[in-house]
């Protein structure tokens, strides 16, 4: 074989892709068919990377929103170097697999994001983007430029219809993200066929419209134009760049190149044939011939671009030792040494101090006390600041450009927030915490999952937790969302009955990087609880008994969260003066409970004790699986109403006296 | 007093506001203070209306996306004439008031959707508006424009952060609704206070690449302008009207105008004396004077323009009388008198006929047995047709202007999608189908929640509906969302075993008019079940026996919904071979069976049989509600992964043998 010319390159991915999704009999091989030049470009040219370390700190990040498309990922990173051999890719969307059917960061090396739900890639990208701006600002020194990468992003026509690519969009904008650079495969094409019937959209208007740089009219099949644009693209705009490239979906398919029919199926074996004969590809499936093989190995360039930069890294760490160590610490995701101590020295403080404050304000006290040790902590409100109680003294915003800026004035954009949030997470050097209604919890629901598939440390603050928060109503009001998170999985939920509660609930979010937290919080005043150090402890267990009768018998458990605790409490004061004997369990957070070993559940809700209320101002269904047929559950399975919060409690029965009513019936 | 201004009678809306904010202790009067001179032009010189009569089908209607203004709505609904008086206003978010928080469809006559949760008003007015736009070119005829009515819809920039407004507005661009009029109230503060920093789009701009006209910086305090915008608006131009109006949050209040001080609470006692001395508004709190009151009153004119319009409907149904039946029928909800007999039949006919095909496909047989008795079903799908088989033989998509157009290709925009279905529902007319696959029912959960709480009539159907789906991996993969959806109050959410239970779910579906229904569906084929006509008819029971022993007593219970039926009812008979006398329920609607009465409930679950054990491929914790702490649950509660249905069945342990081995062991 002669040199190989850039389009044997881009159709050595093209038959991975084709191929793959024939042996795997399912896939999507339109989208890689498309793309393959534009990618060729991108990784060969442009892209900064070592495939031998995927956690190079300052590589570039590459992100495939239209994650349908993973075979044109996998095919990259197997080219390029990454340890990805051929035989994953010939087990594509097998059981164990590194190459699933759409990309996932915690199974394959080089992946950045796990991607397939449309639109969140993007966001993710902007996170990405965004915590590469803080970093390089907070980091980087006169001639030392050791923050210093791009954020690339593919997207297609389906993540621009997505709500969330116009609140990731809108806010990049704003923030100028200008190393933020998206290729849009303007195919033309979506599952239902033609796109001119349902999206008509001008785009490279729209994204002026957000203050983006666009670059229109690109030939996405001619390398030169492709190259031309990413140039561009590069060049210091001080604006987010869209290359708007048209394609032609399945390229370099004879019958189904153009159309719908390449989207999402194998080609079939004969027009696979018939692809092969068009393009002139003679080689067998999976497998690439050396000379395409070698011109695709980026491993020595990739490693000497990693030495350049670690070189700057040591003079930079020569000069400045102590902004090294903790860029090391942040990008690893250590705690300081400080932390342990003085984290538990605010909780012992808070539970000897005994303040009556909402959880929400809790939080924030918690934010005051924490924040300071942790300069990672990058906080935010979808527009809800005041609201939330998100901003804490040493808040400051990123609009304001500063190397502190620590807070994200996110807007209205919950989805989007989220979405950001996993991309501050996932690049590194940050913990994000964001922050909405409990309620809208719904708006970014998908992001919250995505967070703990990924999984990605982002920390999801949720106020105004339930019919408590009163005249707002019904459309405000939480009633299945506590219920309805817990059951994500991986996802760890708190809802705290006090300040104490609520500062463990933070500390344990921020000690927990397997995953995301949500942390859910009163508008209202929560009374304090009386605890042991034994008992302060114990929060972190998730469950845990908070009153016991003097001589540790009881005949009935009564189990709470959060602004129901204390009802609980009050109820088994009257039960137990009537002669009860009541064992009270708080329960902050019951995904964390039911993590812990058999032993310590049945300590706390022994097996014996049928006679069992819970109550939370939610749905009542959750709890059956601590209460069975045999107990009973006191909250709300109907929507809330529009009155001052204490009104509410009793309209729906959520009351002391029902409580013991209901134990007397047991 | 002298012949009021309008600046007066703006006024009015203003105190009306402030007043109620202030003596309920909570509200938002910055909002409809700033929008008060808008709305005055709209209802006194444009709206079409008939306070009298909320429910006149040609009717304008008006929608106020950012909800949390409440005041203005009410206030406008008090003065207009509708039955609000004013003990309602000075009972603002109280208990039983029919002045909620938030307006609410369901409490307050003149209020036409849900509002609150920021960008679905705004989509709902899109629904109303493609509502309109189809039931004009089925009914209409020559002379006759017996429909023909604008939707208008205030909105703020929250509103505009949010991305269902790119969804629903992109849509509405390419559907060319040019009778649509959205009034942005261009006031540049926020909760966390002036835009700047969080919202720089270019709005215009924006709407423009939707294709919308636009009205670039009306003052929205001048009547004059404000008018003239409206005029320009109403004119064909084929295309949505966005009205951009410069505005002032709080207009009138001294202090506290333009300020986000201004937006989410009460003025104070002092700044509102001020605010009426600065207005020369002298007159007590929630009085307003006999000449104001009586320029406000669009009763007579309300009243003339009905009695107009029905004069032409009666030539209309002389001419055409057949039309005029159907176009009652269809806005009073109710069904052809066919249908009860023709859908029975077709369900008893399903059940002889014992096909074995996936449940998405026996919907699809549904709705070609269904549709054609019912022109009012209007379906559609987010750009997943040929997945989710939502397309029957009579479809027509809405983007050809025909008549008989009943389909929307809603393109990848799930949250705008469901959201525009629940304007098509309240509009009248109309029953909305929508799709997408199960797992992004979370793109558009906020959605159904207000389909539940409006309550309106929508019909969402879901499929790929567990790890059955396959390759497609977790992030395609649905694991709580089956238990999620089932906890929002009012909802009813159907999982059929087979094509006879499918059937039985979406005439069920097409016959609840008081809220929405989810139908859930399988990728994969599903075995038919046997039996008896009792059995057909307690399908829609939600929860019925499938099989019992043949001497009808039973040592355990089996409980299943969907694909895992058939795996119960194989247990079953390896169960019974070894001995053990099994029942098997089946449950495809445990909304719908929770709502049955005790008698029936017993008789399916009989208390004294504890042991059972559910089976369903989704989170277990769901049916401890049914199995207690003595049951067993088999189902997930991680998330999948990416391989063929089968291999992930085995791999997650959702197989006959681990039921019978539970079986053996409870």
């Amino acid at each position: 074989m002669t040199t190989p010319s850039r389009r044997d390159l881009a159709n050595a991915i093209r038959f991975l892709a084709a191929d793959a999704v024939e042996a795997a009999k399912s896939g999507h091989p339109g989208m890689p068919m498309g793309m393959a030049d534009i990618a060729e470009v991108l990784w060969n040219d442009f892209l900064r990377h070592n495939p031998r370390n995927p956690r190079w700190a300052n590589r570039d990040r590459f992100v495939l929103s239209n994650g349908h498309g993973s075979m044109l990922l996998y095919a990259l990173l197997h080219l390029s170097g990454y340890d990805l051999p051929i035989d994953e890719l010939k087990r594509f969307r097998q059981l164990h697999s590194k190459t699933a059917g759409h990309p996932e960061a915690s199974e394959t090396p080089g992946v950045e994001t796990t991607t397939g739900p449309l639109g969140q890639g993007l966001a993710n990208a902007v996170g990405f983007a965004l915590a590469e701006k803080m970093l390089a600002r907070r980091f980087n020194r006169d001639g030392f430029e050791i923050v210093d990468h791009h954020t690339w992003v593919f997207l297609g026509d389906g993540c621009l219809m997505e709500g969330i690519s116009h609140e990731a969009c809108s806010l990049a904008g704003t923030l100028k993200l200008d190393k933020l650079i998206a290729l849009y495969d303007d195919n033309g094409i979506s599952i239902d066929g033609d796109v001119s019937g349902w999206f008509t959209d001008d785009t490279p208007r729209r994204f002026e419209a957000y203050g983006w740089q666009v670059i229109r009219n690109v030939n996405g099949h001619d390398p030169v134009e492709i190259g031309q644009a990413i140039k561009t693209a590069q060049k210091a705009s001080g604006k987010p760049t869209l290359i708007c490239c048209k394609t032609q979906i399945g390229y370099g398919s004879p019958n189904k190149a153009g159309k719908e029919s390449s989207h999402g199926a194998p080609l079939g074996k004969d027009e696979l044939a018939l692809t092969r004969s068009g393009l002139a590809w003679t080689h067998a499936p999976f497998e690439t011939p050396e000379a395409i093989a070698q011109r695709w190995d980026a491993t020595a360039r990739g490693a000497e671009a990693e030495r350049a930069w670690t070189s700057l890294f040591d003079a930079y760490a020569a000069q400045h030792p102590e902004l090294a160590d903790e860029f090391h610490r942040r990008m690893r995701g250590e705690l300081p040494a400080s932390w342990d101590d003085a984290s538990w020295a605010y909780v012992r403080k808070l539970q000897v101090d005994g303040l009556t404050v909402a959880s929400r304000k809790a939080s924030q006290m918690a934010l005051d006390a924490f924040a300071p040790l942790l300069p990672e902590l990058v906080g935010g409100s979808a527009d809800l600041a005041h609201s939330n109680l998100t901003l804490w003294k040493g808040s400051r915003s990123v609009a304001q450009e500063s190397p502190d800026a620590n807070y994200i004035h996110y807007g209205v954009r919950e989805f989007g927030m989220s979405a950001i949030a996993n991309g501050l997470a996932l690049h590194g050097g940050f913990v994000p915490y964001d922050a909405t209604f409990l309620v809208f919890s719904d708006y970014s629901r998908n992001a919250l999952r995505m967070s703990a598939l990924i999984p990605a440390h982002a920390i999801h603050v949720f106020t105004h937790d339930s019919i408590g928060l009163g005249e707002d109503g019904p459309t405000h009001q939480p009633v299945e969302h506590l219920a309805s998170l817990r059951y994500i999985p991986n996802n760890s939920v708190w809802r705290p009955c006090d300040a104490v509660e609520s500062a463990v609930a933070w500390k344990v979010a921020i000690e927990t990087r397997t995953g995301p937290t949500c942390l859910v919080f009163s508008r209202q005043n929560l009374q304090h609880q009386h605890r042991t150090e034994q008992q302060v402890q114990d929060i972190a267990r998730g469950g845990y008994v908070l009153m016991d009768p003097a001589d540790g018998t009881f005949d009935l458990i009564l189990i709470a969260t959060g602004s129901e605790v204390e009802l609980a409490m009050q109820a088994a004061r009257q039960l137990s003066d009537a002669g009860t004997k009541v064992r009270v369990v708080s329960m902050p957070n019951s995904n964390m409970f039911d993590r812990q070993p058999l032993e310590w559940r049945e300590g706390v809700l022994p097996s014996w004790c049928r006679k069992r209320i819970a109550i939370e101002a939610g749905v009542t269904d959750y709890w059956c699986k601590y209460v069975g047929l045999d107990g009973a559950v006191v909250g709300i399975d109907t929507f809330g109403a529009s009155a001052p919060a204490e009104v509410l409690f009793k309209h729906f029965g959520i009351t002391v006296e029902r409580v013991v009513e209901l134990a007397r019936a047991l």
